[in-house]
C-alpha cells in the first residue's frame, strides 16, 4: 500500500491515485485490492454499507489542517486565535473537533450559533459575522455570550448596544472594515472590495465614524478590526495590501481619536487546490506571509506583538481536501463525437458548487483506482436540469454501470449548501479514522420531506 | 382598491403596482393602507404575523393556471393530460390542488413520489422522469403503480422490465427523445440538445433501438414518446421544430417497424415573465401553437386526435407568478457613486436562482406599495458571500429599515432549491385566499437542524 504522499516507490499502477495526492484526503491510499481507501477504510465497501451519495471526510486531515495553522501561528504569533470558519461545514462532531485542537469557532447566524451551543461549545470562543444579523439573532448571541460579533453596519451597532444594556452586559465586538482590496478570486467570493455588501469602507470615513460611535456605547468594547479580503485567495500579496491599507487607518484613528486597536481579525485563511496542478499556497507561508506584514506595518507604529492579537479565521482550508463525495454510476452515455456522460445517485442538490461557480473537481472511479484515468467523461447528476453536473471533461478510469465514483476536495461548500432540489434526501456525512467509521451526520429519509409539511 | 388588471382608473399613486400586473399574483392589489395585498390580505400584517423570510403563495393564481392549460387544451386538443411538474414546487398541498384541478403529477424522484403518496394522489396519474432513476426509485414507482415511467436511458429498459416481470406487472412507459433543437434559453436549462444528458438520440439511432427494445419486453407497455426541449422558453418556434423532428421520427419508426406511438408528451409548458416588459407567450397561444403543430404532422401521417393523446407537463408558468417572497429590511448601506444595498433577512438560501442563473426579479416595498418606485437599489441577502444578491440593480419605493420588501415571481424554483446554507432555516410557505392565511409548510427552527446530526 502506498500512503500518497510519501511512497516515491509507488507501483505504475498506483500511479492514478499518487498523482491525485495534492487534492485527495492526506490518508487516502490503494489499498491491496485496487481500491482507493480513507483513514484506513475501503470506499467501495464504504458505499455498498452505508450507500450513496455519501460525504465523506479524513478526521486526521481536518486535525492536521487545525493543527497547521495553530503550530504555525504559534511559531509566528503566539498572541492569536484560530477561528474555524464553521459556514464551510458545520455539525456538531465538528464544533467538538474544533473545540479539542483549541480553535475558536466563527459562525454566522443564529443556526450556526446553536449548534455549537447544541455540541457544549463554548460560547464565549465564538465570533460572529453576518452583514444583517437580525434582532433575534443579535440577542441569542449577546445572551449566549458569544466572545465578539463583528459589527458590520450602523444599525448593529445601535441594536447590539440596546439588548446589551437591556441585559446589563457589556458585549466584546470588533468592526468590519472594507479595505477597498480586490482579491484575486470568483467575483461571488471577494468581499473586501469597495463595491461590497459587508463593513464600513475607509475611504467614505464610515470606519472611523464606526469606532467612534462604539467607543461612545458604553455597553460596547471595542476589541479591534476585522478585515476580510475574499475566500480561495491564492496570491497572497492581496494579504499584504490589506494589511497596508489596515494599518494606514489604525494609523489615523490613533492621531485622530487617540484610538488603538488590541485585536486584528483577517479573516478567511488561504485558497486550496480543486485541480492537480494548481499551487494552492501552503499554510505556512500564508501565515508567514500575513504576520510578516503585520509585524512591519505595527513596527512603523511602535507596537509589538504583544500589542496585537491576531485572529484568523480559515474554513475551506480545514475541510475541503479532507472530504470526497461517493457517489454510484447509474448509467453511461457514450454520445459518438460529442461526450460521454457518466449519471450518479446525486448532483446538484449535494453540491451546487460545480454550477454555481463553476467550479472544477477531480474524479476517480474507488473500484479501480490505481487504472490510468483515461477515460474523458462529463460527470452528471441525477436532476432534472441540464446544468446539473458534478464534473465537465473530467478524466476517471474507465466506467461502469455500479461502480463507485469518487469526487475530491468536496468538505467545504457542499455538505453546507446542500438543497432538497426534486426531493432529494440530503446523503449523510460520514467520518473515517484509523479503520473506523463514524457517521456525524444520518442520511435523510422521505419521512425527513414531509416533517414541515403541513398541508 | 384597484385590482391590477383590470382597473384602468387607478389613481396616479397605485401606478407603481398596478405597473407590476404582468409578474405579480393576479389577487395582488393595493389596499387602503397603502399596502400590498394578495389574496385580500396585507402582505405587511402578514409579515408581521409569520415573520420573515417567508414564502407567499396566491390560490387563485395557482387555479387560474391549471385552469387555463386544461381550458385551452380542451378546446384544441380534448385527449390530453397536464401533468404538473412538481420539481418547481411541491408539498402535499399542492399534490392536493393538483388533483382538485384534474391535473396529472410530473414527478422526478422518489421523494416526490413519496409526497405525493403522503398527499393520497392517485398514483396512476403521476408520470416519472429522471435521467438516473435509482432502483430503490424504480422499484418505488413500480410497486406504487406510477401511471407512466419516461425513460431515458438503455440501462433503465432493462431495469424497469427485470422489476416488473419479478413483481408480475406490466408497466406503462414513455420514451425520452433528444430531439437535437437547442432551444432560446439559459444554458443550464436547454435539455433538447445533442449535448445533453437526457435522452435517447434520434440520428445515432438509438431512440429506434429503444423502441425495438422496449416492444420486445414482455413486461413494459410502450405508450408513446416524451420530448421535453428545455424550460423558461419564449420562442416558441422551437416547439414546431421538435414537433416535426418527432414526427419525421415517428414516420421512420412506423416504416421500418410498423410502430405508431399513442401517446405524445412535449414536455415543459410555456416560459414566464420575471421583469416587467418581458413578453411571455400566452398560454392559450403556446396550447393553439403545439397542437397545431401537432395536427399538420399528424395529418401527413392520417392520423387524428384520437389516434393520438398529447401529454404537457408545465411547472414554472402554473407556480412562479403566484408566489411571492417576503422579508424585512435589516440595513442599507447608501455607498456614495457605487450602489445602495439593501440587505434582507434571506438570501440564497431561499433563492439561489439569482445566484445560479443570474435571474432577475422584480422588488417592491409593501408598505408603500403605491408610491413611485424610484429608488435604484441591489437587494442583499444575510449570508457570508457577496454572490448572496436577490437582486441586482432593482428599483423599489425608498426603503427604510423595517420595511416588508416584497420580491415577485418566486413561486418556482425557490422553496423547491433552498438550503440550509449558513444553517438558516428554510422559511414557511402561506398560501392565502379570500382573506384566508393557511400556512403549507411550516418554517424550520433551530431543533430542525440537528434533526440528522447524530455526532
Amino acid at each position: 500500500m502506498a500512503h500518497l504522499d510519501h511512497d516515491p516507490d509507488a507501483r505504475p499502477d498506483q500511479r492514478s491515485l499518487v498523482d491525485l495526492a495534492s487534492v485527495a484526503p492526506m490518508t487516502a491510499q490503494l489499498n491491496t485490492a485496487g481500491h482507493m481507501e480513507v483513514g484506513g477504510v475501503d470506499l467501495v465497501e464504504l458505499a455498498y454499507q452505508h450507500g450513496t451519495a455519501l460525504y465523506v471526510m479524513d478526521e486526521a486531515h481536518l486535525r492536521h489542517c487545525l493543527q497547521s495553522y495553530r503550530s504555525e501561528l504559534t511559531a509566528n504569533w503566539p498572541n492569536s486565535v484560530v477561528a474555524y470558519a464553521s459556514k464551510a461545514f458545520i455539525c456538531k462532531a465538528m464544533c467538538k473537533l474544533v473545540a479539542e485542537e483549541g480553535g475558536w469557532l466563527e459562525i454566522n447566524s443564529g443556526g450556526e450559533l446553536a449548534i455549537a451551543l447544541a455540541a457544549g461549545f463554548d460560547a464565549s470562543q465564538t465570533v460572529m459575522h453576518g452583514n444583517n444579523k437580525t434582532e433575534r439573532e443579535l440577542a441569542e448571541a449577546i445572551g449566549a455570550g458569544v466572545g465578539r460579533i463583528v459589527v458590520d453596519c450602523f444599525e448593529e451597532l445601535e441594536r447590539i448596544q440596546q439588548i446589551a444594556a437591556e441585559r446589563g452586559l457589556i458585549q466584546k465586538i470588533q468592526l468590519r472594515i472594507k479595505p477597498g482590496v480586490v482579491a484575486e478570486t470568483h467575483s461571488h467570493i471577494i468581499t473586501g472590495a469597495e463595491d461590497s455588501k459587508f463593513g464600513f469602507g475607509i475611504n467614505d470615513g464610515w470606519a472611523e465614524q464606526a469606532v467612534q460611535i462604539a467607543l461612545q456605547s458604553p455597553n460596547l468594547e471595542l476589541c479591534g478590526l476585522h478585515c476580510h479580503i475574499g475566500s480561495q485567495i491564492f496570491a497572497l500579496d492581496c494579504y499584504e495590501q490589506a494589511v497596508e491599507v489596515l494599518f494606514r487607518l489604525i494609523g489615523n484613528l490613533r492621531k485622530k481619536i487617540g484610538y488603538l486597536p488590541s485585536e486584528l481579525n483577517l479573516g478567511g485563511g488561504v485558497g486550496i487546490a480543486y485541480l492537480v496542478g494548481q499551487q494552492a499556497p501552503e499554510i505556512a507561508g500564508f501565515v508567514k506571509t500575513v504576520t510578516g506584514a503585520i509585524a512591519r506595518q505595527a513596527a512603523r507604529l511602535g507596537l509589538t506583538q504583544t500589542d496585537i492579537r491576531l485572529f484568523i479565521e480559515p474554513g475551506r482550508s480545514i475541510v475541503a481536501n479532507a472530504g470526497v463525495t461517493l457517489y454510484t454510476v447509474g448509467a453511461i452515455k457514450e454520445l459518438t463525437g460529442i461526450r460521454t456522460f457518466v449519471a450518479v445517485d446525486g448532483g446538484m442538490s449535494d453540491n451546487i458548487r460545480t454550477c454555481l461557480y463553476d467550479a472544477r473537481y477531480e474524479c476517480l472511479i474507488a473500484d479501480r483506482a490505481g487504472e490510468p484515468r483515461d477515460a474523458l467523461v462529463t460527470v452528471a447528476g441525477k436532476h432534472c436540469e441540464s446544468g446539473d453536473v458534478v464534473a465537465i471533461d473530467s478524466s476517471i478510469q474507465s466506467p461502469e454501470v455500479g461502480d463507485t465514483l469518487v469526487v475530491l476536495a468536496t468538505g467545504a461548500y457542499n455538505q453546507s449548501m446542500a438543497s432538497n432540489y426534486n426531493k432529494q434526501p440530503r446523503p449523510a456525512v460520514v467520518w473515517l479514522v484509523d479503520g473506523k467509521v463514524r457517521e456525524v451526520i444520518r442520511r435523510e429519509e422521505y419521512a425527513d420531506l414531509l416533517s414541515c409539511d403541513v398541508g
